[in-house]
């Protein structure tokens, strides 16, 4: 593809509008040529500022629209399949927040209709985009630990979000820990075979009445034999606490939090460094912008994208396991993900 | 008790001259009066080296002598309940290596005994007394973190014993892991309610065929609700890795590894520090001269001994479902712990 | 001012090319029109790829442009100041590379007539906006260490420039401390009064051979009392080697180096980091465009810049003074800044 | 010499009855026989709570005691330099506190003697047994960090002693700065050839009215070439701080202040470590012990000490030179140290 890539933008919310401002500010090969919300009007003024030509409140515009190229799918997680489907269809490229649906048969249908339109499908999993993490399977792949063996995963949000939301999430397997299920398959390599999960509601007693968890520990075991062990917490009153250990025959790597500055103050209280940076739009503001800039590059180039709907997929069916072992208390097997 | 503790030595393994040498040169208020082993000749000159006055292979000989008020028992596992049995019948305090015993019913005899011979009976869980796990505790308890939610342990040799030792070891779970489910319920200050472990032989197939695992994750839940994860390998080519993260309401703690040195060298290599103290003997010696002054305290005293036998059976009784839970992938549900 | 700010760029070496980049991708508010270069040939598809209007060998074509706002004058030392004073004469703002110049007289010249011309005038002492540095400067004014009593500045390079490049340099103490005096004064909010220093050519006996010091300690004492040391090194082969301590009556703040990544390695050759990020370049270069984000601002608003001709004077000072006392062995005195 | 080393100790003061302790219960090779100081009633139960056969508040006894092998000197500075001289006269082997006198020409009076007695004669530079330190050393030897260039030491005290102390000290360089001269000897492994320092009384006016500074920086050139800075303050609030960087050719070697424990706390606060061990007897304690265990062996040996009377001389020169100039404000050349 010649020029820059043109792309219409459904979904205004926080994460939509850090994507559009990303590309407006930060990738020169592409532009925001529309946007799309229910309650678009709302944006008015943000959208000008920024010069955003078409604002619109039917996505049927932008998929009809011979102009647009791709169309980042930024609106409810109940509207992502139907959303991909109708833009896959419409010959555009999409790129599609995570997760693209709760129900597996579901998310077939958008990867069979993403495959037989020959468009680029992206899923957001901007974690991989990292350059801390993304060094870290770097250094796993020129074996600067050997056979990894244990891999240890900290994901911690600083503030649970309001139960409103909770309650549509799909659950915390689904809606937070999902990232982290797709790390362990990013940095292994390899497939989840099975999940154990112990969860509870320690942090508020509201969210276990609404039939979810606020802390857990989850134990993977992966095709490699590799095992993994994730927790979460939706409470952590230090910041957003995001480290990885990676242990394996030759040694290990960690990587720690990100920090604000280095400053370390020493005083009558103690050696006192910064807390962590504070939650996901500063901490992984770096990995947004990449992640788009790949997807960008791949319509560009007419090439696959560096995170495809399968591993959208197999991040869901390893949740979807997890909810099940903390219902049931027991040890779940992941079906195989579909290679078509 | 007024006067030193006049102690007898059964074993003159790397244990037992460990915990005699540190007596004779680290706790004025005790001495090694006798040393038993079956092949005591083989320790004459470092016994007499250290002026210890009786050497023998007969350890009834320790059990009657009027003159011994202590028994230290660091002969093999198997010997650990019928020893602990004889002292405390003669009437003798005792400091039993762990574990007791791999069997429930014979720990069970054991502290029957003890508690009808009124006598102390302290297990050898040496790591509660390390100064920076029992600050970590102290800490807890000061609700420097609030309610514990999440505790993580991390324990690696730095390399695998002989098989030899891994055949007669109990399993790592009661060999190695025991210790971290001590400290689970040292720094939580609740039983263990179930037990879910995924273990493998990634390191050395012959441990596998010697039916033992060699890396382990395992996961326990709290009757105080906090969860805990334990990960262990039976090789870290970087040196004995002895962490532990507690994450609560209020923050986190987390204590690091124990380094020789500080230093930290800045080269064309990287920025470099120190490998942990390499094993046991070494990064734990302080608390093994603590556990053994604690000893002593209590004995002179007339108090229980701050690790109790309580604690010794309650540590296998989870390394015992462990084990199970390794063996059949379901979680595991620990007895509860008989309160005598 | 309303509308971009139009900039004019003098020189196109690595230095002119940063700060043109830096405009055209990160500072929306202004833009660069018109590069000039004695050799500008040699940015010819360099600055068409940037779409550079006017590119031309003269500066008299800049001054004279009446749609140029502002210059930046990044050409060698040796012109600053003519250009400088040309540009404010021409009613352009400007921006300039440090040092202003060598000469004591000439640059109270070029303040003379942008105090006339009543243009905004700024001097490139980029790490001031460095976030670490600048933030250390917020705490301290915050009182989170009291009375400032210690400053200690560690500023090495990777590895000596070419000799043809020292030559014409200066000397290290106004070209490459000079950042540290300007440091110095920035954090302690004082004029340095006295200096001493000690320097020796320990790195490359041609350094020392063409009148310079390759490695130095240079002791300040402030107006305030406080008392800064710096050490420099042309060759730090672990990398770039930036850091501050600050000490005073209520405590330390120290700022460390900054990281590629924060991944640690933990194997047989010990727990190993990453060494510092390369050089300036990289290092600094979120300063260099917050400083030009600064001057634009300035000139937007019509202020004074925030770092001044008095800055880049006052620096000089401090750097005819270090190199008279590396010659003398003696103390030197400063004078005192003229406040016009 | 067989058996254990039979010692005389002169002065029950702080530092006195720390080295009494530490050789009664960690040396195993030496005996303390006889204790003496002016007021040695006030010392009886804590005398006799040791075993410590005899007390006295005449030195002459212990010169006299054939029984004696070797005399610790403990006691005011002012009384150094004679008691070193009786007790070698009397054939006694001394351990002197440091500094050996305030006087060049009494210093040399007190080399000539032990020289004249051959007795082995060791000056209290303790720091050079810190395991930290000594192993900075080491790796320099080894060539880990190439040729030493800078080396940059600080040292603060928590707070600063009573006025009274301050008076008699011989003013901070001599009291403290001291142990920092005889480190840079050490770990250049090379004599000082030129000092400088600036220093300021800017924690407390009445140290500034007793003539003496609390605050310094001091710069010293090395024969070698290196160059060497000392900061020193009698007032960190955050605690004792001794710190160490060697910069060399090859890389940098720093050691970090060591803490009581290796805790770290991530709260609302920010992440927070301990502060440094709190001052020199806890922070040196095993250097103090290393320090007796090292002269002891020298003793029973007959060797030399590994810290000569020509180190303590060297260090006063030095000492005597910083106080030079800082009341001159002069770079003072320090002169070239007898090697008798």
């Amino acid at each position: 593809m010649a020029g820059k890539v043109r792309i219409g933008v459904i979904g205004a919310g926080r994460i939509g509008r850090l994507h559009t401002e990303n590309i407006l500010h930060s990738i020169a090969q592409a532009e925001v040529v529309s946007l799309c919300d229910p309650y678009v009007e709302l944006s008015d003024s943000w959208a000008r500022d920024l010069s955003i030509k078409q604002l619109t409140n039917d996505p049927e515009e932008i998929f009809r629209d011979s102009e647009i190229d791709a169309v980042l799918i930024c609106s409810p997680t109940d509207t992502h399949a139907a959303y991909s489907i109708a833009a896959a269809r419409a010959g555009k490229h999409v790129f599609c927040e995570k997760p693209i649906d709760f129900s597996v048969v579901r998310i077939q249908e958008v990867l069979r209709e993403v495959k037989a339109s020959r468009v680029t499908f992206q899923v957001g999993f901007n974690r991989r985009f990292d350059v801390h993490f993304r060094t870290l399977r770097e250094r796993i792949l020129e074996d600067d630990i050997g056979d990894l063996q244990i891999l240890k995963i900290t994901s911690r949000d600083p503030s649970p979000p309001p139960l409103s939301y909770i309650r549509s999430s799909g659950g915390m397997f689904l809606d937070m820990t999902i990232h982290d299920f797709d790390m362990a398959r990013y940095l292994t390599g390899s497939e989840v075979r099975t999940v154990f999960t112990r969860g509870a509601a320690l942090i508020d007693m509201e969210i276990g009445a609404a039939g979810d968890v606020d802390t857990a520990v989850t134990l993977l075991q992966m095709d490699s034999g590799a095992l993994v062990v994730v927790d979460n917490s939706r409470q952590a009153v230090y910041g957003y606490d995001q480290r990885i250990e990676a242990f394996g025959s030759k040694g290990q790597l960690a990587a720690d939090n990100v920090f604000p500055t280095n400053l370390v103050h020493s005083g009558t209280a103690g050696i006192v460094g910064d807390k962590p940076m504070n939650f996901f739009l500063e901490r992984y503001n770096d990995s947004f912008i990449a992640e788009l800039r790949s997807f960008v590059q791949s319509v560009s180039a007419g090439c696959d994208a560096a995170v495809t709907g399968t591993d959208g997929y197999a991040a869901v069916l390893v949740g979807l396991a997890a909810k099940e072992s903390a219902q049931t208390g027991r040890l779940v097997e992941v079906p195989a993900v579909m290679e078509e």
